[in-house]
């Protein structure tokens, strides 16, 4: 069935689907209805399949079913629920109308609907994981790593609280992210292939199966060793609700990377720090009437998708309760967990575009240090002197520091060339200083620590870890 | 553009469009991305009428742009958007290429995007309440009126903890409902009457506007009066939040009582309980393995869609911080409000049409008083001894129905006809009771309070104010 | 019982308390065990007093069981719930020993714990509300009047996106908070006003209540007046829960009013922005290392609390579901709101206590200004440009921006004193503006709209409404 | 400061302190105040405790702090606080007054406030659900195994949607806790011993420690091995935060199986299905006016909780953004974050007492399926058709069973001794059936599966994987 897509309700089947067509088109062979179906379709084909090799049925019925399966779609699927008022039963009669009478009765031998459907959905959820996602997160973490190796040893001062704190470089603030979006990359991965099916039939206990099956355990293992998954440890009628909690857990928690990255790169575009920017078309218009404005509207986009999906783990966590052996009120709700996963595909492909072409003004960043520089000494100064033994060295630079305000001179200045100010007791502790120690006062912006090195480990873990997915 | 629409992602638009297809087709009217466009288009050219009226421009030039508003198609914004990367801009650029040149400077004159964007939005809120959510909703308060004042006399035994309480009428248990939507009712109207848009330009201080009237909040009412509501009494970009705020929250909070009616229902379809069922189709399958089932999946289903849209609260309230004059972060994240909308007018519909054809097994709920009603009479024996002076009522009861439990015998055979077993003190409180108490006592049955009168007076009263709606 | 408040496990009973000792204390005259259980037998002595006003029982009776109520201590209660496992039961059987044998039967009578609980929470949250929350929510909005009154004049740089727009007041910035907190201020009033209790039995029925009374209703209605509150139009064993919904959805959404401000006013703070500042006492330190620093941790705190007890509405939300005449399982929950309700009192408490000492630096947001103010002409240069005829006036001056970027000339330059950058088409625009229209453009510092206007009449408006408060 | 608990605010330290006071004094060691305090001045300890063993100060001033860390206590640090509005500093001074002259450099030396505050809070969570959530954690499994061996064989009917499906053993349904359960407890147990430290500085690039240390980050690494913990992989000023997200996702999950269990539960107490029962005290009253009630409020209880704490795994999300090198806008809100685990520690109690004394009623539960055993066969009936060539096995038994309901006679009567109402087609397949099959029709009680094997299975898997914890 044809429609206008402009005629559609959500914004990922229009406005969304329209910015990343190419993503949607291949995350729709996994989460759109065509796809639910189709993988579907594919787990009665495959269950034939096994009842077949293990000689229950001819080989040719499985042939013929396997046919069926490829041919059906949706819509005589959504034809036939008219009469049903059931899906899946909808789809078997499908399928049987598809095949000989002989092969009937060998399609959704023993099962149940919710091994159909438990099953599909592993199925899509690990496959467009391994096939979607998990390269779009990678490509990220590349587009981040080249960010952080060019920019290991450009100087950016360090915030807390929004405040100048010390010094560090830009490179290794974006390490932060490599850091904590490759630790994500791989519980993502861990979740994913953790998925499990299960062809254990109306309650979980096999009851129908074992009429025929000695090992009806063996037989659901191999079922699902076909499609590449392995069985939940126990079944009701539905698969442990816990292995899709953790793999949902894992793409959210992800997704609050993604939020807090863009974030912090919005406030770096804020006009007054201006350290780096999105690269701006020449047609590009920032604001119907304001005609100078150049927004950060990639990384507010990226946000706001967080803001409208991350709420979403609630439902998550809701469906995790399911009454005795199962009531379908987590039917329908998980019918949208999808939309979490395609839209996170997305903010990481937004985010891939607009980094690969960010805007860094490193002389900004430099001119943003220089603003504070003279109070970022005021760390290693009241480290040094606690070295040497002063007693209450936080509490004497803090004063300095209050002096510094009031008579407009440096903490430098007040503790080389303006000294009048400052207690004598203190001045004693400063004679103590090495010249190497002198130096680093001298020069607030050498005052990085391992930013450089700290950048390199990080690059050089995840560019290995990286290369062996 | 055309799609499959088994090739969209969101089960809003190929699943649950196919089960409510009218009412997708109704509510699509204002909350597809053509409805969307279709509005903002419609707040433009309400603009350009009131600059005509004010002489600020001529009739012909709002009438041009009145046309010109009226043919714009969602393609050619989106096609003018690749280049602008501004939606809004686009769109303003569309309407001026179907103008003479002439007409164009008062296109969008004065205003900012997010003028166009939170009128348009309020009006889409507030015309889809009025036209398609509110008139569902009286629909299935009518529904319930009708089924609570025909069961008004039907036995039914109370039941908190899930235990059995003391008796009720069904159509009392039904008047609950009629009671709490209707509130909600008026809770969905009032605040959908109480958004707001805006006309006061980049950051709400009209600073565009003031150029050319002096009375700038004068004309921002007279454009939103042209389109049938009011102005924030402070804008920044936006409008304030909270209008949106509280039309959401009475929505979700009304979505509540849908799941709440949805949740007793489907119990009282439990196969031990039995009282009520879903009506079945002949063609219907109630379990693809299980033949002989007959699942409460309507009911099953509104709770799943509750759990779905419920949290979603949590972004709405996300939405109400925008840094200082506005950040976008909140511009996807709304995009996906109408969703809530939506889904929530499914359910209503839904709802109405099972309950239309509600099975109410009367025998079924007699046999279930029958189970417990000796136990019933426990609550007014322990309340007349009360007030015939004993001093500790409560606890010689409950001493009595575990008496009770211990002999097999009923509480009412204990306190009559076999006597040997009651506290001798107790006999003398027991003589004290007259004919007509021990009436209540001999006929649990009879011990429903209020319930009919009650059922009554809740459907008088909101039969009433719906009819002035 | 007492206990080492640091042995307690929530930050509201160590670190919070300590931090709003006074303000806590009021709160727990509402909020705490005491005064649940206190409140409580408020509710019991007002339902016997009413007994005696209908001469149920005697006058001396509801004395008795007055003074009974006054004098019950939680330890007595706790120690009697030991045996009972049931709160309720316990407190009745306190009383009951409190009493005359002639008085016992008269305590509790005809109603159900819920009609005690239900009713008692109402009480608090509406007394609460009454005497503390709104109280302090008002001097806030005062503290808020203040400032914006005083600051009206004082020019800021309004921001979209982070970005520089165009020029506000700062007073214009902070009468948004005042708009806001006001409107929900009213809110919160008439939610709490229309919290409601019941008198209605077990299952909300008047069972019981109706073997003694023939108008129960009135009954109820007499207590719950007697109190100071109305019944719930329809009860189960419980009111309906929407009353409290919607209570608490108005402090929630103030809540984010509230974090909006917090948020707007750190970033202010930023090092690079620095137009405000929390006062920092001359002892107080800002970082354990950096004695340099000044953290606007007041307003992160306010985000803070915020992010903790938004989420809570959730709970709310679930409350809303009750199985039947009710389950139990709403009741755990709802033991907690009253911490949402206590952590806002505190949120705005702290808000006032820092905004009243708010450090306004009026140069620095002029500085900021100037940054960007040969920008801000863009926009009036565009409507101007429009207002004459021009086609397409937003991308004319789109690209005279980045004319100016290229040239390192202002706007402001390009179209006055070096024209050789713009387009002779351009140039024939401005020769058609008038003097009047210039001045604007040369003084963009002007360009701020009703900035004033709006700020004095939003103060007015609240103001007045405030005085009636 | 003693304080009289009833006086405090939040249900965890008052009412549901004195339900667990054992439990909760226990897990306050960890999580109150006290504790936090106690846990930072032990990472203040071992800091110079490597420091001493670096050589960079003696050994002596080392056991001088760790005697002064041992002696300090709250009420001093919150007095210093006054001073320092600042915790960490005002503890650092309240150790340096404790200690020489020589000592005081040696406190807190080269670290941030956030060094000591992060690295204490992951002790606390891996140390508490190691000695006390965990522990907890196995006990109530190893309750529920026992109760799965014990009920292994006792029949009960299994139930989808709330209907009556195909039997099962109660063992059976409980192993279903055993396995989700046992799985949380290993995802527990991975994710507290995954929480990680920091002492990377004000920062996170090690700039103060890099002027000590050639290797700052191996120093990092000895105090946190001191302390029993690994190094984030990279820190800011604070820790990745997604090792606590998963931790609280591991918990809070884990609550999700215990809320379904309670839910399961409190169901199977409903009055008409009376399978199980909540132990009662003999002096316990069910209800404050109906006295014969017995309620599942244990398993509500649960319920609630869960409802009262999932929601906050929002704040949890939330909480992973911090902005730039951090805000400190996630520190009140992380100080909620133990009475997740203490709430959920005191479920797990709750279950484990409660369950440890559950009553199994298996004659109730042999009724129960009685009540649709006749129904039950329609499944293997179906199945053995289809597995002779029925070309429309589930068609055929689904007009069976309506036939049943039309005639009274169950399907077994159907298919046996009164076939005239069955299509003779339909006979020509029944006349296929083995003795054996014949048998499970005629014996729908033997219809259970796996049911006891699948018991045995999960429980000795169980045991086996408990025993080496």
């Amino acid at each position: 069935m044809e429609k206008d897509i402009f005629a559609s309700i959500s914004p990922l089947d229009h406005r969304y689907y329209l910015s990343y067509q190419e993503l949607f088109d291949q995350l729709a062979e996994y989460f759109s209805e065509n796809a639910l179906i189709k993988t579907q379709l594919e787990v009665e084909a495959a269950l034939t399949r096994i009842l077949a090799r293990r000689g229950i049925c001819p080989e040719s019925v499985s042939r013929e079913v396997d046919e069926a399966c490829q041919s059906i779609r949706p819509e005589e699927v959504y034809a036939e629920e008219e009469k049903t008022k059931h899906n899946i039963r909808a789809m078997v009669n499908c399928i049987q109308r598809c095949v000989s009478v002989e092969a009937r009765p060998f399609v959704h031998f023993t099962s149940t609907s919710m091994d159909i459907v438990d099953t599909a959905n592993a199925l899509r959820f690990f496959r467009a994981t391994n096939e979607v996602v998990l390269p779009g997160l990678k490509r990220l973490l590349e587009t981040l790593i080249k960010i952080a190796r060019r920019e290991k040893d450009v100087l950016q001062m360090g915030r807390t609280h929004g405040q100048h704190a010390v010094p560090i470089t830009f490179g290794f603030a974006v390490a932060e992210y490599v850091s904590r979006l490759g630790n994500r990359y791989l519980k993502i991965k861990e979740a994913a292939e953790n998925l499990r099916g299960k062809i254990a039939g109306a309650v979980g206990a096999y009851n129908a199966s074992s009429i025929f099956f000695s090992d009806p355990e063996v037989f659901e293992a191999e079922v699902l060793a076909e499609l590449g998954i392995k069985p939940s440890p126990y079944s009701t009628q539905i698969v442990e609700p816990e292995f899709l909690t953790d793999y949902l857990h894992a793409i959210v928690s992800a997704y609050g990377v993604l939020a807090n990255l863009a974030d912090d790169f919005r406030h770096l575009q804020r006009t007054e720090i201006s350290e780096i920017g999105e690269e701006f078309a020449t047609t590009q218009v920032g604001s119907s009437t304001m005609p100078h404005k150049r927004n950060p509207w990639n990384f507010e986009h990226v946000k706001s998708m967080w803001k409208a999906f991350m709420p979403r783990m609630i439902t998550v966590y809701l469906d995790q309760i399911s009454e005795h052996q199962r009531d379908l009120s987590n039917s329908a709700s998980s019918r949208f967990n999808p939309e979490i996963v395609v839209s996170f595909a997305a903010a990481v492909e937004r985010l891939n575009r607009v980094l690969s072409k960010l805007r860094v003004d490193k002389e900004r960043m430099m001119k943003n240090v220089e603003l504070t520089q003279e109070y970022v000494i005021a760390e290693p100064l009241y480290i040094l002197l606690a070295s040497f033994g002063h007693p209450d060295a936080h509490e004497a630079v803090r004063r300095l520091t209050i002096k510094s305000q009031e008579t407009g001179k440096t903490v430098r200045q007040l503790i080389t060339t303006d000294r009048e100010h400052v207690d004598p007791e203190l001045l004693t502790y400063l004679e103590k200083l090495s010249e190497q120690q002198w130096e680093i006062l001298n020069n607030p912006q050498a005052y990085i620590g391992l930013s450089v090195r700290k950048t390199e480990l990080i690059c050089d873990r995840w560019e290995e870890c990286l290369r062996s997915q």
